[in-house]
């Protein structure tokens, strides 16, 4: 979840401060229309101590009109508050329609907190966190735009700061830092829970990379943009209701992208899998066998154990899916594993919600199913072709997080590939496709037409990394230039996480 | 909860058949307009054990048109059902657009069953609720209607079924049924649980009365009919988008009084108040005043341990909610509570969600708020005014529900009056209010106007008692003919529940 947000993206300087006018502005003008409109913001800043969300407070206050703003820290509760049911205190708090309220700490302050200091269990967590949904989903349903902001630090930059002088430090200390370093692991896993569990699609949660500051705000203020914008724009011309098909008003939200028209701030998780790696013929074939060998082993022994496992294997048009997927298979006894290529979905699929086709094929205890392409279609390709409107495939994190965790509840072993390779190598490996009788049937224009798509459908992976992959249900993104680099890459991953589940 | 659906409620043969005809004929109607929409119908079939579920699912079958439809009956799980995660049968069995599923037991069965012997706890009953919510709102957001049904019977009414002889009954009796009917007070009160976690605007329940069949299948079908013209309706002319103010499409639903003229059908839980309960003078004037002289010394008692108390009057206008209140408010010392009469909400106020203008006046602790009208009035006069769109208020169930149950959870002392009288009453009162200068500022033409609702009103104060009066929030329904009798039954209730508070 977090890994989208050690990317070592940066800003540079002038890029910053034309960029930043930019927002400037165009937060003004969107403030202009909310307070014309029926709508209310809250944009709630949380994170990691040490990432400067004092700072992003202050420049959300230098660019909107302080009219109808106001800005709420929730330090420990007042006696006041205290002598209330808990939400009180945020009920207080909330904007009315036209205005907007900054909070600065909120209702997911104290359950991370005390989750991560050993003051409450997973369960009091899970607890909380509906009633935050029930809140989110009452406020929303209401008019609010909640815009959850979550700046992140990887643990050496946090440490970093936390030892650096306060005097030449660009941010201001804050008391929590030194207790929360400390605790960096639990607290950073209390979050990931909290995240997953309110990451809906009427209140989504935006992770922001806040190593470097320039880069922190134009991100924060380009998806403040984007939020607003869209809110707004909706607002002219009302939506249809829930259950429409496909096909409703969409639109696109690469403004980071429009507004920073490059360098590393376009930097997406794919971007740090060093497609250099690989492998020569002799290390290949000596540890390919070996791994399938103990693979063939794993799954007699998990059949009889009668766990079963789910594989997701997604990757870009001539990554290898196909390959690999052959490479495992042939691993295993024929009858322990079932192979479903996802391709359009039948007239009976279409008919249901879409996770239904994967629901039928979730195998029994002991067995095993390979998805060719899976579920994350849904924000994949439906969400790059426009086929989802951005709403469904927005809540589609949480329905695809929901699923999979009822998969690992019941004892499933889940393993999900993305194969990574760059535009020259797929370049390269279509061209060779078209010449080679076998293979010419694997190409079509199709696949042509999708390279045009690169940049979004890296955006995709990003973001698809960035709300799906958990601690329980990681993602593991495979280096698929050198095709025996990744075969061997995925073997060790599946038996590793078979191994950890024989008992 | 239940109490609405312990009434008494009947239909005569005569009646019943010309409903069941005309219902039969719509449902077929109905059924056709879904077959070409991109809506699916769930229809899950549950309540207490002899209330003849088994007969309902007859009756839809023989009503409904077979090509589209498919029972499903969960019994235990079945070896390939149990090898998966729990949620997969139901997957498996919902049906496609256009088409229906009757469900016979459901994602509510287990959870139920299990807390009510004490297979689990509330915890997993309210984590189960979760995750049931989830999935009701995942498969309603893509077009699924989701119509829940529940059969209620009093106790005694099932241990007569039980004892009958199988031959001779009319229903079929189940295996389950001696083993329920010895729990009858745990399997309710895991069932209220139940049924308040999932009473959702997006699939609410519907709780019918199941002693007298007739009156039962007429009902089911004239909820089944009035969902389904509704979502059809809705499928020809797309409606708006959540965040809408009040006023949006609106349709009223009372088919039930549309297809059954009179009769004891339109009984509503006000019918079951004696009204003739009155006391004398002397009664009065020796009750009311020990009764205050008690409440003054808990409202201390209550201060000294900050415990803090909320009292919601409603009633019928004219129904003496003000000198009800006069009489608890003077026994108390003027330091610890406050008034706050409800009346059109302020500018500020309509800026906010509907509940924020309550949540502004939760007292401290030790205090006490005693609210002359309340959030209820999104339930009462904003819905049969239609100032409130039927989506709008269908959720605030729920919201007021979690709203409440926060209250309670803070340790709150919470009391919710209805004041009934009848309509002669009201008539009496009015009249003397207008030949009394002191009152005639009481009366003004939206008292006439309202009285011509009275059956709307008295239909809103039944769905109120039914969604929002449970074992943790029950509403005290007062006898108001005589206001003597009225007062000292508040007063009553008051005390009781402080007492139980009180440390």
């Amino acid at each position: 979840m977090f890994e989208t947000a050690e990317l070592g993206r940066t800003v540079a300087k002038e890029e910053f401060r034309q960029a930043e006018q930019e927002l400037h502005y165009r937060v003004l003008q969107l403030q202009q229309r909310l307070r014309k409109s029926s709508r209310s913001l809250i944009i709630i800043v949380s994170g990691v101590e040490g990432a400067g969300k004092g700072e992003v407070v202050d420049r959300l206050n230098r660019w909107l009109d302080a009219r109808d703003v106001q800005t709420h820290a929730f330090w420990d509760e007042t006696d006041e508050e205290k002598q209330r049911p808990r939400y009180w205190r945020y009920w207080r708090c909330l904007p009315s329609r036209g205005s907007i309220s900054i909070m600065f700490g909120s209702w997911y302050t104290s359950p991370i907190v005390d989750l991560a200091l050993g003051k409450s269990d997973q369960a009091d967590l899970d607890e909380e966190l509906n009633r935050i949904r029930s809140l989110e989903q009452t406020l929303s349903v209401d008019g609010a735009i909640i815009l959850k902001l979550w700046f992140h630090l990887p643990k050496q930059v946090q440490k970093q700061r936390l030892e650096s002088d306060v005097k030449v430090s660009k941010f201001k200390k804050s008391p929590l830092l030194e207790r929360f370093s400390k605790s960096y692991d639990a607290f950073l896993s209390a979050s990931e829970r909290a995240i997953r569990l309110s990451d809906t699609g009427f209140a989504p949660w935006h992770i922001i990379e806040a190593t470097d500051f320039r880069y922190r705000d134009i991100a924060m203020g380009s998806i403040l943009v984007n939020c607003l914008q869209e809110a707004m724009d909706k607002e002219q011309e009302p939506a249809r209701e829930s259950f429409t098909l496909p096909g409703d008003n969409l639109d696109d939200d690469d403004l980071v992208a429009d507004v920073l028209k490059n360098g590393t701030s376009r930097t997406t998780v794919l971007d740090r899998i060093d497609l250099g790696q690989q492998l020569n013929d002799k290390q290949y074939d000596e540890q390919l066998p070996a791994l399938q060998e103990k693979l063939g082993q794993l799954a007699w022994q998990l059949f009889h154990q009668r766990r079963n496992t789910v594989m997701v294997f997604e990757g870009w048009d001539g990554a290898g899916k196909g390959s690999a997927i052959r490479r495992v298979t042939s691993a295993m006894d024929a009858r322990l594993y079932r192979v479903i290529p996802i391709a359009a979905p039948s007239d009976e699929e279409l008919a249901h919600h879409y996770l239904w086709r994967f629901w039928r094929h979730i195998p029994r205890g002991g067995h095993m199913t390979i998805y060719d392409r899976s579920w994350y279609g849904r924000v994949l390709v439906e969400r790059v072709e426009k086929f989802a409107s951005k709403q469904q495939w927005l809540r589609s994190y949480q329905e695809i997080n929901e699923f999979e965790e009822q998969l690992v509840d019941h004892g499933t072993v889940l393993c999900k590939f993305w194969i990574h390779i760059d535009p020259d190598e797929q370049l390269r490996r279509f061209k060779q496709r078209q010449i080679d009788p076998r293979k010419q049937h694997k190409i079509t224009d199709e696949d042509w037409r999708n390279r045009e798509k690169w940049d979004a459908y890296e955006d995709a992976v990003n973001d698809l990394v960035s709300h799906t992959s958990t601690s329980r249900t990681p993602w593991t993104l495979v280096a698929g230039n050198d095709k025996k680099f990744a075969r061997v890459q995925i073997l060790q991953t599946i038996c590793d996480r078979m191994s950890l589940s024989v008992s």
